[in-house]
C-alpha cells in the first residue's frame, strides 16, 4: 500500500509565488512565475538542512531530519515540476523512489486516501547525474519497482560513458527510461568524481526531452555548484527546509565554494532576494530567489 | 551621538516567553520563565549565522549578516538581561560597545529618539571570557569609551592567570570593572587557547556578583561548547536569527562536536524544543530550547 501525503492547500497557496505555471498538471491555469530563458526549464534548488547546514550525518546516511509537514511539502512540489534531479551519490545512497505521493484529490472533503488510486496521477520524471555511469540499478531498485507498480515514472541517467552498461540500458528502457549522454567539462578540480556537466548542458537536455519545469533535491555537491555565482541565474526559485537541530561536524555540509570580490576580498557566496519564511510544524521553510 | 534603535512592541511580545523575568528592570512584572537552578542565572544563548552556519567570513573579521531590524532585536534582548558574554576572540576581533542602545521610551509616541538621553537607562554588565588574560584593553577600547559617554558599564573580565596585567587591571576598575579570576579545567583537548573554564563555574560567579540574567552572544568556540550535550541544560533559552545568506567555505561555523548514541552511531548533536519562527525583515529568528 503506498503512503498517501497531504499538504493543506493554505500552506501551498504561500508557496505558489515561486513554483511554475501549473501548465503541466493543469493547462489552464495562468503562469506564476516563468524561467528567465526558454531553452531551459522552470528550475527550483530544495532541499532540507539542519541548523549547522548539514544535509546528513555523513555521505551515505540517511538521516531523518524535516517533520512530516516538510515531507508532505517536498511531494506537494514534486507533484508541480516535470522532473526531479539528484546527483547519482544520493541514489545508491538513499536508493529512493523518485516518485510524487500527495494526494491528487488532496482538498477533497471525504476523499479516502488509504486507496492507492488517491496518489497522484502526475507524476516527475527522475532525473539521475551520473557521469560514469556508476549506479547499480537493478531491477528491485526502488525507483523501478515504483514505476511497475504506477506511482512513478523510471529514470532518465545523463552520462559521459559513451557506452553505458548494456544490461543498466535494457533495464532503463524495459521501464520507459532511458540514458542521456552528455559531454561533461572532463576533469574539473574539487570533482570527486571527475567528470563534471555543465548546468547549462544538462538543462538543456531536460528542456530538449519536453520537460518544462525540474526541482532539484540534492545532493551536497550539485547543491554546492548550483549556488556558485557561476550557476545562480540558472535558477528560478530556492526553497529550503531547515530543521531546528545541529546535526554537528563531520556531516554534509551545504555551502558553496568561498567567493572573492574585485579587491581579492572574501564576500558572500549568495543570497536570496524576495524572501518569505514560513514555519511548518516545527521546521521552517525558507522561499526566495537567487542574485549572483 | 549614541545610534538609538527600536523594536516594535509586537515583535518584543512575541519572544517574551523565551526571556527572563523582567525583575531587573521592572521588579513587579510577573516572571515570565525561570532558571532551572538559583544558583545560576537565567542564560540565553544568542547568535546570527548566515544559512552555512557561519558567524563570520573568517576570524576577526566583522561580517555584516543579519537585516536593521535584527539588530534592534539584539539591543532590545540586552535591555532584558542583567549581563552580556562574549568571548576575547570577539572582544578582540570587534572591539565592542557591548552596550544597549535600544530606546527606553521606544513605545512613546513622540519620543525625541534623536537625545542620548533616549538610551535605556538600563545597561547589561559586560562579561569577557578571558583564560589568559589577552585581550587588549586600552583607555580608548570602545567598551571603557562608552562607559565613560554613561551609556554602558565596563566589564568584569573572567581569567584564569592568578596576578593579570596591573595597567589593564588598573583601567577597568576606574571604569567601575573588575577581573574576576577563576579556576580552569586544565588544558582541554581542541582548545585553542589552552585553558578552558567549566560553564558551571562561569555561570556560579555571575550569579554570585548578583547578576540575574546573562545573554551569551559568541563567538563560535563559546556557542559551540554551550551547544554540547554536558551544557545543554545550563540553557534556558536559545534565540538565533539567520539571513538568508551563505557566506561559503572556511567562515567560523556555528557546529558542535559529534555526538555518538549508545550504540556508537553518529547522531543530532542537539535539538531545540518549544520551537519558534518569526520573519523579520529578511532574516527569520528562531525561539527555542535546548534538552540534551
Amino acid at each position: 500500500m503506498a503512503e498517501v501525503l497531504h499538504f493543506p492547500a493554505e500552506d501551498a497557496a504561500k508557496l505558489e509565488q515561486y513554483l511554475p505555471p501549473c501548465s503541466s498538471t493543469s493547462p489552464s491555469e495562468p503562469a506564476t512565475a516563468q524561467p528567465a530563458d526558454q531553452q531551459r526549464p522552470f528550475v527550483t534548488l530544495t532541499f532540507a538542512t539542519s541548523l549547522d547546514s548539514s544535509l546528513a550525518l555523513a555521505p551515505g546516511v540517511r538521516t531523518a531530519l524535516s517533520g512530516p509537514q516538510s515531507k508532505a511539502m517536498t511531494h506537494y512540489l514534486r507533484s508541480r515540476h516535470d522532473a526531479i534531479l539528484v546527483g547519482v551519490g544520493t541514489a545508491v545512497a538513499d536508493d529512493p523512489g523518485l516518485n510524487c505521493r500527495i494526494a491528487t484529490d488532496d482538498n477533497t472533503p471525504g476523499a479516502d486516501v488509504n486507496v492507492p488510486s488517491a496518489v497522484s496521477a502526475h507524476q516527475p520524471r527522475p532525473i539521475v547525474i551520473d557521469p560514469h555511469d556508476r549506479w547499480p540499478l537493478k531491477h528491485d531498485s526502488r525507483v523501478l519497482a515504483t514505476q511497475r507498480r504506477g506511482l512513478g515514472l523510471a529514470p532518465f541517467v545523463v552520462t559521459a560513458v559513451r557506452e553505458p552498461d548494456a544490461t543498466k540500458r535494457q533495464l532503463l528502457e524495459s521501464h520507459g527510461g532511458k540514458y542521456i549522454i552528455l559531454n561533461a567539462s572532463g576533469d574539473a578540480p574539487g570533482s570527486s568524481g571527475g567528470a563534471r556537466f555543465r548546468w547549462e548542458d544538462v538543462l538543456a537536455r531536460v528542456a530538449s526531452n519536453g520537460l518544462r519545469s525540474i526541482m532539484i533535491e540534492g545532493g551536497g555537491s550539485i547543491i554546492n555548484t548550483l549556488l556558485a555565482p557561476e550557476n545562480s541565474s540558472l535558477l528560478d526559485s530556492v526553497i529550503i527546509t531547515i530543521a531546528p537541530t545541529w546535526l554537528g561536524r563531520g556531516g554534509v555540509v551545504v555551502s558553496p565554494n568561498r567567493v572573492y570580490d574585485t579587491n581579492n576580498q572574501a564576500t558572500a557566496a549568495a543570497r536570496l532576494t524576495d524572501v518569505k519564511w514560513q514555519q511548518l510544524g516545527d521546521d521552517v521553510v525558507l522561499c526566495g530567489r537567487l542574485h549572483s
